[in-house]
């Protein structure tokens, strides 16, 4: 736990920014007072939020810089020419060691290619991954990786499944977490090869990790293991697929509950507990997706969060430093020898 | 439309066959008092149903088999050793040609493979895709595939997007349904090479299709086009974490409004329109899976539905029967030469 725990934050990026990266800053430290902020962004944009947020204007120090890598722009180009950009210079902080991690709300892509290059990846990890929390039937749950890699060999997932082993211990707060791989159906016989060799190496190494087997989509919501580990291209699509249907069974709520005269009635009466359904599948609880295996704590909050949502990724960043998530990771990733593991695998063939 | 409609129904399979088939077959004649069925099951077991449901035994001829494909059975054992089971006759039937089509909840990986092996595939399909209907915000989609293929190339996919449309034209009766390839972004960059490729021939020729482009997981629930194309894997994956969540969200409710005596009343007021948001998500009404590609008519029921589910599985597969499913599906995928789309990839790139 460092003496002085310093964010830096790209205060320009997000659809509601700085306005709710700023007031976030001040949710955040209403309940830790002694964080730092490197706020990255328009000094003369800043400004009069900076007046508002007193809180949040004490604990910061701005960076002036008006060059901003838009949501809509490619990564390449925002690699290429974002070098004076809000984002870029947060995450250069980082690598300077001027701030123990960086939090932004602006674009996904750009953001982890950037914090790619400038931070570089852990010993032995060849490729980042996203990771996030989901609500689950038992409480939440870690999968990764959620848009990333497209494409993923089991390398790749074995790698993922160490990394998100160790985030799940650390920000879900489980001492043993059970990992599974996202699969078509438990037997070992179904799936990608991709999957069914990571399984394979997860069953025959020696690992500090809890390994399940293979889980199926509706696991997810089941809670049925801590950590779900998949490529980007089918996490991308399954934590869509989640958001929508939540969003589309919300909003069917609140037509049934407003269709009539009785139907409003009953809404009325019952909204405390209404309420509490409604706070624990609030997606602003869940905001904060990790990018995991880079030299470094990048958390990137959703572009449309509120204030609440932005402190709750700052939180993010706060919790995995604090427990020196990184060196976790190393340690335990220094106990896989793919080569062994590829070796017994073979022989139990 | 034939003048008189035949199903050969699988009597044996499903958790609760076969007495919500049988159920569900009485069910189907309220509505369609002309269907005639061949059922395919263990006499003895099915006489006492067949007692009970007199308008169903008076529909049904009943062709004795004791042998039933469990769901734990192996696809390739199944295939091997099944040839007189329910299942294996049910489908003979259609092959045939003494049933217009059949219906099961029995084993998807044996039903699949089965019919394929007996029915063959359409002129021009390599692969058959598993289709079916999702509720959405603007009312119902069609979504394939759904597990029948992990691995598809992009002439696969360009082939389900075909057979999806026909599908939706007449199972959701929209006259020129929209469709979109499932990908991690709308830009035309992003997702496998496979997705991009298959994007860029419906792109680039001449069918009567309405492209709608790439679609994101969460453009399943807002209904944003009529057919999502999708490989097996991802799809599969998609399917079962929409109904993870939709679990979830009526667990939550249900217990949210459980949670207090306040909470309980307000319940009770609503009933009425909570029963009608019930009824909208009640997976029943979208029962009913499709084998599509398949020289004949295959429907999948749910394995765990009841007599309500297997019903709508009945009127699924009448439906596509009246309406020469197969005749369209034929008559739109001559009108593709993959090598004219490919050539005009070429060109265009």
């Amino acid at each position: 736990m460092p003496e002085q725990l310093t964010l830096s934050i790209d205060a320009m990026g997000g659809d509601n920014a700085p306005d709710m990266v700023i007031e976030g800053i001040q949710v955040a430290l209403k309940k830790q007072p002694d964080l730092k902020f490197l706020l990255f962004g328009d000094e003369a944009i800043l400004a009069p939020y900076l007046e508002h947020y007193v809180l949040a204007s004490e604990a910061c120090e701005v960076r002036h810089t008006s060059h901003v890598i838009t949501n809509e722009e490619k990564v390449a180009h925002a690699l290429r020419s974002g070098r004076n950009s809000s984002m870029r210079l947060a995450i250069n902080a980082v690598g300077l060691g001027e701030a123990h991690g960086i939090v932004s709300a602006g674009n996904t892509g750009a953001l982890m290619a950037i914090a790619k290059f400038v931070l570089k990846t852990l010993p032995g990890i060849n490729r980042p991954a996203i990771a996030a929390y989901f609500p689950t039937l038992r409480g939440r749950s870690v999968m990764l990786d959620l848009g990333a890699n497209v494409e993923c060999d089991s390398k790749n997932l074995v790698q993922f499944a160490v990394m998100g082993e160790v985030f799940a211990r650390i920000g879900l707060d489980v001492k043993n977490p059970s990992v599974g791989i996202l699969n078509v159906g438990v037997e070992d016989l179904k799936g990608h090869q991709s999957v069914k060799d990571a399984a394979s190496i997860l069953q025959t190494t020696d690992l500090p990790i809890k390994f399940h087997g293979f889980v199926e989509g509706d696991d997810i919501a089941k809670g049925t293991v801590d950590v779900i580990v998949t490529d980007g291209f089918t996490g991308n699509i399954a934590l869509k697929t989640a958001e929508g249907t939540a969003k589309m069974f919300g909003t069917f709520l609140k037509s049934a509950l407003t269709s009539s005269l009785l139907a409003k009635l009953g809404a009325l009466i019952a909204k405390p507990a209404l309420n509490k359904l409604k706070e624990h599948m609030d997606p602003r609880r869940y905001n904060g997706a990790m990018m995991l295996g880079l030299n470094g704590i990048c958390v990137k909050s959703h572009g449309g969060t509120d204030s609440e949502g932005f402190a709750n990724a700052i939180n993010v960043a706060v919790g995995l430093i604090n427990n020196s998530m990184n060196e976790a990771i190393k340690e335990d990733y220094a106990r896989i020898s793919f080569e062994q593991a590829e070796n017994e695998q073979r022989v139990g063939k």
